[in-house]
């Protein structure tokens, strides 16, 4: 029988492989890539997609995968996680037709150049004809994929394994409940942040400090690297993370604060198990954990006093000129800005939990027909004022400003939030386990909290789903006070004193 | 017929696409990967190799071929020319057992690391059975793959279709009458270049010039970029082209006509038909083809009068205290300095193919069993002495300074020396075909240049062998006098006055 797994990883393994290569060019376009060489990226990424479904749908797989869970005795704990996670990937990739998946990247690239364009000229009429196919696509993959209660829950699922949209309704109802009450009281404080004073910071001093600090926080840099992007991401596994951020001479803490949130996924990535890389156990176990580990390390690490203790001399010793008149309170302050936007990317944390109730309740009732898609922008607008307090005056700054529809990336949106609530309930139990915690933070300090991370999460791979990951780590199910509690905590000394 | 014809491209043009793959993530390797993520990369180059392997020695080529080959008469002339080609590629490709490659990849990589090592610590006798196995391993190739007159000529042809080691003899030995006699002149003249006198050039200002420069050439930025690796190359094909250089803040014009060098490599790629990617007709024509662009922009453009005409001002402007001590001829004696070395890439281009006659000579022997590889030092040291004046002091200078050799590349050093030929004579046919070129690079414009290199010689892709295309060119056969010729009119007046 353990011919059979050696086997099972050794297919793993190539489409492992084959993934991070295709990963390395996905990069290499978006930070290389000369402007006329689109095209052959283009053959080179299908070609890869095609070799990929290949290799990852191969009936060998199948007939190994049943022959291990007909024998599940002979087989180690560890094993048994790697038989049943492959299986889930395995039965995903194999019960959609080829003709679906083909359809359904067809229309993802027509329907990404018709957002893009009607983003441009907020024209959501021109657009809304692909979300209409991409919505019927979504609806023809629950029924090959199944579903838990109702059909949205395969798209929840898929990002986070054992999520469903009747937990995340109870989760978000629990937390908007909290959430609006000190929104609405932040927003009426005469205390503003002031953003206006950054100005003309040098960016070969911001790649200095950026890369003081997230080398600090624990980012190995030989096996990884930071380079420049329109929209920063991290793409990579283990042996090789690619960080990117951005550079605005007038607006250096969005670039700082870009780059440590992409640290905190190159942290996971590069803490999963190396020697288990293409199985489930050398996975990340899904998006909402992602994003708390992005999250964590953003939030509540960089936006904390402790951290400024130990970085704001650095910072000032970087930029003297550009920081004099900045007082340390000022700086503070800014760091945590809160400031009600129309953009979900622009956000500050406070809000931007409301950006994603906003998009969770839409994607409920486009996918129970209780909403056309010629009607979202209403809807949207409605929400948007009820929930942010502000109504969008274009369709580009409301229902067209994401780019994940165009994908048919639904239930993608709610994986941000859970990601907040995780990181904040990861956040008090970790303070509880490791007292004194914050102080080390104040001595340029991080390696107790990411060995504590290491352990509980990033060597976990994806062993258990994203509730019982959860359960286990902090010994509660997950539940969205512990956020409240961080924000009320956070946000309220400084602007509701 | 046609639908063969259509089927053959298609697989052509997936073999072209995995080759471009594995191309980017060689030069990522040299330009971005991680110190510690070489591992992976080997992981991912691997499956690369094996996946192109598979896709070029598909049997369904083969069958296609066969069907192409019974009915010329259905195939325009340019269709003859790919299926000509292509069963060139698809039996070298086939005829090579499997394990024969895997034997070859293995030892490669194993001896690789044995030169890297010798190479170090100056030990020829640690290196010596790594390349005994190589020497065997070629001999077993030519076995397979045929040759005209000894088994060394399946190491010319491989590199330079068509080419022999009788030919090579015949021109190399006319060369080296020519040479020999003017590098003596040189050596004993009393005027000498000073290099030592470009100090402190700041990097960022050489990457402007350097960019400048290449763009004016006519390298098109919007299909390629130039960045920084170890040593500089050039990968990639028309769609995509990466150049590389190096900067050295006491040594501008390394950088510089590095970069011009690759720049004649990218300027080739670029000029290939791209619709026809993928065949025969939109590859190059071999490494002495290669060579011969890169030479003829590095010497016989960027060394002349005509070039430092327009670009000294230029030059001047972007670092006006580096070179005010430097005048006029001084710096024009610098970007024409002949000093002998032990070094072939550091090498003048006066000595550079006494370095070239040296390792064709000892390949002759190796390959007719005429000297053992224990004495190769003793005899690496000898026809230094004779070719250039020079004894080695120890073998790190001497016979392990290339890496070639330990990759089993025999045959490959003679291209160089033919690429500096076809320069030479391709330079003196467009001085005649296009009267007053050299007043255009006096004005910055080398339009008319490259124009004349497209037509004649980028479009014609795999059309020609290497000599059929010279004599198609310059309407006469090629030979070592053009060569002599420039040599001799570009040196004489400079040092021998």
């Amino acid at each position: 029988m353990s011919d059979s797994y050696e086997l099972l990883v050794a297919k793993l393994k190539r489409v492992h492989v084959l993934g991070t290569v295709a990963g390395l060019l996905g990069w290499d376009e978006q930070v290389n890539l000369p402007p006329d060489s689109a095209d052959q990226r283009g053959e080179q990424m299908a070609l890869l997609a095609e070799l990929n479904h290949d290799a990852a749908s191969d009936a060998g797989i199948g007939k190994l995968l049943g022959e291990l869970e007909n024998a599940p005795a002979s087989l180690t704990v560890e094993q048994q996680v790697v038989v049943r996670e492959t299986r889930r990937d395995y039965d995903r990739m194999t019960k959609l037709p080829a003709e679906f998946v083909a359809e359904k990247a067809r229309l993802s690239s027509a329907a990404y150049h018709a957002w893009a364009e009607a983003k441009a000229t907020s024209d959501f009429a021109a657009y809304a004809p692909f979300l209409c196919k991409h919505l019927a696509l979504a609806k023809r993959e629950a029924t090959y994929l199944g579903w838990a209660d109702r059909p949205y829950d395969y798209a929840i699922d898929k990002h986070d394994p054992g999520m469903t949209a009747a937990r995340l309704t109870a989760l978000f109802t629990e937390l908007k409940a909290g959430l609006v009450p000190l929104v609405r009281a932040i927003a009426a404080s005469p205390i503003k942040a002031r953003t206006d004073i950054f100005r003309g910071f040098p960016v070969e001093a911001q790649r200095d400090f950026l890369r003081e600090v997230t080398e600090r926080l624990g980012f190995n840099y030989r096996r990884g690297r930071i380079d420049v992007s329109l929209h920063p991401f991290c793409e990579g596994s283990g042996a090789d993370i690619r960080m990117t951020t951005r550079f605005d001479a007038d607006n250096p803490l969005d670039s700082l604060f870009s780059s440590i949130h992409e640290t905190g996924h190159g942290l996971y990535e590069q803490g999963l198990p190396l020697a288990l890389q293409g199985t489930p156990l050398g996975q990340n176990a899904g998006m909402g954990i992602h994003e708390s580990q992005s999250r964590l390390w953003e939030n509540q690490v960089s936006r904390s006093r402790e951290f400024w203790a130990f970085f704001e001399p650095r910072f000032r010793e970087k930029f003297p000129a550009q920081l004099a008149a900045v007082s340390p309170e000022e700086l503070y302050l800014a760091v945590n800005e809160v400031a009600p936007t129309l953009i979900r990317v622009d956000s500050d944390e406070v809000h931007y939990n409301l950006h994603i109730l906003l998009r969770f309740e839409l994607e409920q009732r486009l996918f129970a027909d209780d909403l056309a898609v010629a009607d979202l922008p209403v809807a949207w607008n409605a929400l948007s004022q009820e929930l942010l307090g502000l109504t969008p005056t274009s369709d580009r700054q409301g229902v067209l400003q994401d780019v994940h529809w165009s994908g048919g990336a639904f239930g993608y949106f709610p994986s941000y939030c859970l990601g907040n609530m995780i990181a904040a309930q990861l956040w008090f139990t970790v303070l509880k386990t490791l007292p004194g915690l914050e102080d080390d933070f104040a001595k340029g300090d991080f390696s107790r909290l990411l060995g504590w991370l290491r352990t509980n999460i990033h060597e976990q791979g994806r062993r258990y789903d994203t509730l019982a990951l959860v359960l286990n780590v902090t010994g509660e199910e997950l539940t969205p006070k512990y956020l409240l509690r961080y924000l009320q905590e956070r946000y309220a000394p400084l602007y509701l004193k």
